[in-house]
């Protein structure tokens, strides 16, 4: 992270923070948007923005000071994966064949945060397509290193205090792992639950908007706001009445060793706080899960894909081409079903095992954000809890050997996520007072 | 129907007959897309067509006629309801709002058509963003009734035979409905098989792309098409293969009698062809699916527009305002989540109880399209077979004491589409050699 980070700028609020300051009148909504609008300038060698206005944003954070209503989100900042339709904004997909694409109107959670008072602050860098060739976002914490994908500028901007909030998306891991990359709090709600319209497809079995913040505080207050639902701070939950299950995954050994210590010092951490900590077993049938989910997004995705194929070949890369599009290609159309009734048995496999924990604690990534922006990272500790429609969130936990930033992910039941949601804040809150 | 389509014309031949007229060089594209347009100039008083531009259709079939490559719906004209994105026209979605609206690309199912040489002929007239405000339509067999709706265009546009085939959408009773009401062949297939990226969204738990042609043969080019699938004519079923249930639902007392008397003369000469025809009951809890649709579809559809509603409320329709969206800001998310378990368990119930059945025999409609264009006519014969995710059918069958067009509707087993198109396909063949 860069030395002028370090400093204390309304810019590192979260935006729970921000907005109870501007309730009270101890900050403006112009104060807020110039202290980010300086970080972001500051910081701009990290690339994570697509499309950013300076003057637009300005002006919106005026006229906010000046709005007689205030909404449950009054002043905020919050950046947008740049698959994501923005009325005032161009939308590329972070493809050439999209350069200068400007949609008429607003996603649907681009519109209930505008109706909250939140200022849309710009559109950042998507992988293609949401998928997995890089645009030229670097990791704020080290520019040699990825900042993770697809939502790569969503994550990085959130990690570089740039802004308290952004949306990015998930098929299988292009919102948890550049999270966890970049030193932030996200969160992969249950499959269907925020609304997708206006939001670029990549498999419509599969895809989730999701949400980067700096704080579990944030995402529920988000979550009101995207769902339009009545906002209600999460409930107080105490870690003794958590249970908790260790979730090595099949992938366990994949994993980084400092990856593999984090995971089994927080289980016995919190275990010491309390909590009912013991070993999660995956049910049979978990690493078949990477055959089914590269069945059903390669289906999906090359569909998806058609004109873009048929009118702009020579514009899509051949990690495109030749990754989850050749995968749909060769794909039938038996297989693509079985596939899709796999995952939907297994979702009922895993929803039977977990009836005995609240939460599972499993890695968020292999490891560290590994060096080099040409890929954003493995997605095997993201891709069962996408295949199984169940809400996930990274945690942002402590450093590795790399000095760059380490998550854990918790996982909860599919549907529930108000309730796991205050599970999770209780970890959290537990974090935050071990490192203080 | 007026006197003009009774004369013998290139417009009036099946998507199939076409194609293979144009192969056998017996037909050109030129003369194909003139005889539908002198067909859509002449009846025009049916007010189909949201947009249609004579000379751009003009150009693609003389383009067609010098192609050297040949798909499988080489110089084929199609309709598109006005909510799928199309790169050469405007996409209005029935609303004022989106007047001129022109999307920079083709949704997929547009880019798979044109691929395979299909000729995108305009666009059809949508109700309102696919609810239940109409348009202008008119039934081509009476211009006082409705074509019903929310497919209106597609499915008047496809019996009027100004075009072989048109796509509709359905989210409830939107495209089978409509379809019988104007005496075509109406396909709703099992919910996720067709890709709905570049299509509006109305409630994506629900939504559905639908097909209307004038027979089950061409359902199966076009599906093979639209799905990237290799294309293999229906394998040849006989009636007496066939376990067929006669299924009159609990709206039964609510269809009219000509309705009625069309199910039980239908299911009894297919008995004395040689199918096995029994009652089917419908599984406890049908009567309450329709609470079930109302608020998940609500939920969805109150949230999809949201953009709408904040930026154009005064654009939009007392219909839409006081029905769907008002049915979704009624609804809580316990109870949105409540009804979607709802309907998912009531798949499994419907699944198990047609295990000894290949066809469900159910009414299309209550009856007759209703007089009036101000109302669509009711969906509840429709709403529990978009419920449940399985593929649907209606068969042009009949007329009524009005002398408008009456369909029966095919319910098969979900996901296995082109088993179920093949045993359609040998009810139509049986209902043509009655006719003969």
């Amino acid at each position: 992270m860069q030395e002028n980070s370090l400093k204390s700028s309304p810019a590192d609020l979260t935006a729970v923070e921000a907005v109870r300051a501007i309730s009270a009148e101890k900050m403006s909504c112009e104060a807020l948007a110039l202290a980010c609008i300086e970080r972001i300038e500051a910081q701009e060698n990290i690339c994570a923005w697509a499309y950013f206005d300076r003057d637009t944003v300005l002006a919106a954070a005026r006229a906010a000071d000046k709005a007689p209503s205030r909404g449950l989100l009054h002043g905020v900042p919050f950046a947008l994966k740049d698959i994501i339709d923005t009325a005032d904004m161009p939308t590329a997909h972070g493809s050439p064949i999209y350069e200068n694409n400007q949609p008429n109107w607003d996603a649907p959670c681009v519109a209930a945060c505008r109706a909250a008072g939140a200022i849309p602050f710009g559109k950042t860098v998507t992988a293609e397509f949401a998928h997995v060739q890089p645009g030229p976002t670097r990791n704020p914490y080290n520019l040699k290193h990825t900042p993770g994908g697809s939502s790569s500028g969503s994550a990085a901007a959130v990690g570089a205090k740039m802004v308290p909030a952004a949306f990015g998306t998930q098929t299988t891991g292009s919102a948890i792992r550049p999270a966890a990359f970049c030193g932030t709090v996200g969160y992969k709600p249950s499959y269907g639950d925020f609304c997708l319209t206006g939001v670029r497809d990549n498999s419509p079995s599969l895809d989730t908007l999701g949400l980067i913040t700096r704080s579990v505080d944030d995402l529920a207050l988000f979550r009101s706001v995207v769902m339009v639902l009545p906002y209600q701070p999460l409930s107080s939950v105490s870690l003794s009445d958590l249970r908790i299950g260790l979730c090595r995954t099949p992938w366990w050994d994949e994993a980084e060793a400092s990856t593999q210590q984090l995971l089994t010092d927080t289980a016995g951490t919190l275990s010491v706080a309390g909590a009912r900590v013991s070993d999660f077993l995956m049910p049979e049938g978990a690493a078949e899960l990477v055959a089914a989910m590269r069945d059903v997004s390669g289906f999906e995705f090359a569909r998806v894909m058609l004109h873009e194929r048929l009118r702009h070949g020579d514009q899509l890369s051949q990690k495109l081409l030749n990754g989850r599009v050749a995968d749909g290609i060769a794909c039938s159309y038996e297989t693509y079903r079985s596939a899709l009734a796999a995952l939907e048995a297994y979702r009922t496999s895993l929803s039977a095992a977990m009836a005995d924990f609240d939460l599972l604690l499993t890695p968020s990534a292999a490891g560290e954000a590994p060096e080099g922006i040409d890929s954003t990272g493995k997605p095997m500790f993201n891709l069962p809890w996408t295949a199984t429609y169940v809400p996930a969130v990274t945690l942002p936990a402590a450093f590795g050997p790399k000095g760059l930033p380490l998550g854990f992910q918790l996982i909860g039941h599919r549907n529930q996520d108000a309730r796991f949601l205050a599970a999770v804040k209780a970890v959290e809150r537990f974090l935050n007072e071990k490192s203080k």
